[in-house]
């Protein structure tokens, strides 16, 4: 009895996911009579399995001894996952959204063989959610992404349950918390450039910034929550997107006077899929500072609902997936 | 193939709840496979039942026309509950936080004869939520209360699912729309005096305030979640009060120039359960205007989570109601 996991990927949030899973192997087998095993691992260069299940702690000390996870070399992902034998693959190796990674294989291949998926990958989901989600649809699994929008804050379970019973008009949302930390500066008085250079020696910003700056990164969140919460079929191209470089000190303090302050907004519904800043009074929902994300979900009957939480990090974005795999498990307690 | 449901009070929220019934019947036959009846109804002074189910319509039609929702007099609530047969009692009479008045005895009525309750009715949870948790359980049942605690905001239901995979340290919350109504006019200079006049001609506050102002409501919300999302056994007797009357103009101003603002915060822990003033940095997530409530989940992996959302109103409450209702189809789709 138990739930048999492989992780693909095991850089930062690989190894998070590892920790997550022993952090709760009590709570889980409580909550649901069964274990959750990972019986493989692969990065790069190397893989692991073993149908008996492997210890997280061994995997963890693996990769920081060697910088590698298993013992056995890797030589493609996807045969490796023909492999052997699992029920739920997490996948969070490198992003790449022009074509989707190898993690774009790595989600075909299990969907195709009927394995559950979890992913924040935003490559594959930004460029091929439609045909996953039908190949997960035709193969009688889940695909869950909850991490890949807005990090630790539950925003796509929340417009799944407990927004069940709404019609959702639109999400606007603050997607990126690299643009919020430098919007946030700015607020202070900083110029653009300051405020980005200072976003960079916090670890906030890339050396390369742009896909977070020019609204790249946001749009991909636009695309999955416009699939996922409305079922419209999308993808990148079809985002009007506006980035933060041209907002200037000036434009800021100019909207402060007025009591708004400047926040980089995804929009979407079923009018319109669009990244740009926008004005938010102070004191609004929208209106937080900081490397947090939030989304205000507006519905017909309850009005406009809005959550909050940390957009990144290594336990907050495993505990997205962490969540997904518990709900995977909750939909599937009497299989197995 | 039915729920069949009870509404035990037919005022705002009430009659809320019939519409709201009404406007999501496909949606409910759709993802259940079958229909949420209400069968039964009443209000202060009269009752109606159906085993064939009633036509909300002619329900809000009767309480518009006469002021009385039903047909034969009101004798006795419990009386009338425990001569018919339902599946679930929305009970959503007047609200009485220091005996629990008559909702008190309409919930152990059915707990104890196995029927689901939903319930927004905050006197019965805030005095005796561990007696009526274990009669549910008891008898096999399901007691939900989402709409008590913060209206709209999925707060309860957000703790339990989506945040399921987590340990919760602490909640901190804004649980009282009213007050922070005031808080907010007074951010922009009015005194508490004027704040609190302007917040009763809007219709935002009552003509007694003092429940809201003295923190006494905020306490019975932080009851509510203390009970439920950490499992402490406790009523409002446990709770330390301080309300908002003291806070004076200046005070506002002091913290204004500090960049923080005051806001009446219910906080629950282990080892905490306060409800009293705190300064708030603007931009915080705790930091909105208005009448909106929020809350702020202090959870170990995913870090802080917060969620707001209108803290009252007809079809705000409702709609709290209505998602417990979908939840308990659910958690039931195979009974019946």
């Amino acid at each position: 009895m138990s739930m048999d996991i492989v992780i693909a990927g095991f850089g930062t949030v690989g190894q998070g996911v590892a920790e997550a899973i022993a952090m709760r192997k009590d709570l889980i087998r409580e909550a649901f009579g069964k274990e959750a095993r990972i019986v493989g691992a692969f990065d790069s260069s190397s893989a692991i399995y073993s149908e008996e299940g492997l210890d997280p702690s061994v995997l963890l000390a693996n990769k920081s001894g060697t910088g590698r996870v298993g013992d056995e070399p890797l030589v493609d992902g996807v045969a490796f996952l023909e492999s052997i034998d699992y029920d739920v693959l997490v996948e969070v190796s490198p992003t790449n959204i022009e074509t989707g990674g190898s993690g774009l294989h790595h989600i075909r291949s299990a969907l195709s063989n009927g394995r559950h998926v979890v992913t924040v990958n935003k490559g594959p989901l930004a460029l091929a959610f439609g045909e996953l989600s039908r190949l997960a649809q035709a193969n009688g699994v889940e695909m869950r992404y909850e991490g890949s929008v807005g990090g630790a804050m539950p925003i796509i379970n929340l417009c799944r349950e407990s927004l069940m019973g709404q019609n959702i008009d639109s999400i606007m949302g603050i997607l990126n918390g690299t643009c919020n930390f430098i919007l946030s500066r700015m607020d202070d008085g900083l110029p653009f450039e300051q405020a980005l250079k200072e976003a960079q020696e916090l670890g906030y910003a890339e050396t390369d910034p742009s896909y977070d700056i020019n609204g790249v990164d946001t749009a991909c969140k636009v695309v999955i929550l416009a699939n996922s919460v409305f079922g419209i079929d999308c993808t990148y191209d079809d985002v009007d997107v506006t980035g933060i470089t041209a907002i200037t000190e000036e434009a800021v303090a100019m909207a402060a006077d007025q009591n708004y302050c400047i926040r980089l907004i995804g929009e979407i519904s079923p009018e319109r899929l669009e990244v740009s800043p926008r004005l938010i009074t102070r004191g609004h929902p929208l209106s937080v500072t900081g490397t947090l994300n939030v989304a205000q979900v507006n519905t017909d009957l309850a009005g406009p609902i809005s959550i909050s939480g940390r957009g990144a990090g290594r336990m907050e974005t495993a505990s997205a997936i962490l969540s997904d795999l518990l709900a995977i498990m909750r939909s599937n307690v009497n299989n197995k």
